[in-house]
């Protein structure tokens, strides 16, 4: 399984955004929907060995995480609006301490970071890290930022961590995901 | 300069198109603007030395390509609605045989891929081409295909082009064009 986590700083915690509005009033939504789509969408067929986690993290609060899960997702299109909508379908549902599914494959619950790290063994994707073309085995379980850096919390959370670049430019989340899965699609045929 | 090119089969080329359904009535314009968004944008940043063809075949017709470059686009922000803005505004203006400029560093022009293939040495991206890891130079000016493959027309009109692939599976238009983008940017660095 490979997982994807990202951070959206201001992405709202509350279903009542606008669709058409994803990069204004939803807080950065798009940010998130994009990553969405890098981590999913093959020509014609999705990756149904991933799984992505977005840690919202905006108003009203308090941090809520939405789970997709590629071998279950379904209403599923490559387009920002597509799962923007599965997302606002999740913030409106009851939100409880655990996972609880909005859509087939889509789930939220309540918690951030600091609760997904506990859970599983990141590493964190970041420029200042380690080529992952040199690396002897990828990560299975990476953490990205939105398009803020970590906070200086989030830093403390992940001190220590392994950190991966994907090459000499400064890449957005979603582009980042995309190098990523090329490697591992490299490496696995 | 990098040039991509991409055919949009379905792509609209009126601008009375709704922002709100780019995948439906506009002709998945959603996968041309993602395409943007891959050409262009790196963290903070924009790549100036990139030009990206949009080239729309659909409804009603004729054909019709929009330019964006790098080197003066102005007002476009990473999400499919801004750049869908701005190809809808270059729709919305007469559109003659020459480039015409819509906003800052966006220009239209009538004509579609028999034209461009004419005035610009493009290379194939395409599954079955040559690893582009593999290749001693990388292509300066690439063609791709939207969720569509090439028409047995557009075939005859490429037949004998060199053809390069991104890797082992085969990706959606924007993601082939990030992960071309890194191989250039780790040649470069």
């Amino acid at each position: 399984m490979k997982r994807f986590a990202i951070v959206g700083h201001l992405a709202v915690t509350s279903g009542t955004f606008s669709l058409n509005d994803l990069a204004g009033s939803a807080g950065r939504m798009d940010v998130l929907c994009r990553c969405i789509n890098s981590s999913f969408f093959l020509s014609h067929d999705l990756r149904r060995d991933v799984e992505c986690y977005l840690i919202l993290c905006g108003e009203p609060g308090p941090e809520k995480t939405v789970l997709f899960r590629g071998s279950e997702v379904r209403y599923l299109s490559p387009d920002e609006r597509s799962s923007a909508a599965l997302i606002k379908k999740a913030l409106s549902i009851p939100c409880g301490d655990e996972f609880r599914e909005s859509t087939p494959g889509v789930y939220i619950r309540r918690g951030g970071l600091a609760r997904l790290l506990a859970e599983i063994p990141f590493a964190v994707l970041d420029e200042a890290g380690d080529d992952i073309r040199a690396a002897s085995a990828l990560p299975e379980a990476c953490l990205l930022s939105d398009h803020h850096n970590f906070t200086a919390g989030e830093q403390d959370l992940i001190e220590g961590y392994s950190r991966y670049s994907v090459g000499p430019r400064s890449l957005h989340a979603d582009h980042t995901i995309t190098v990523l899965l090329n490697e591992m699609d490299r490496r696995e045929s």
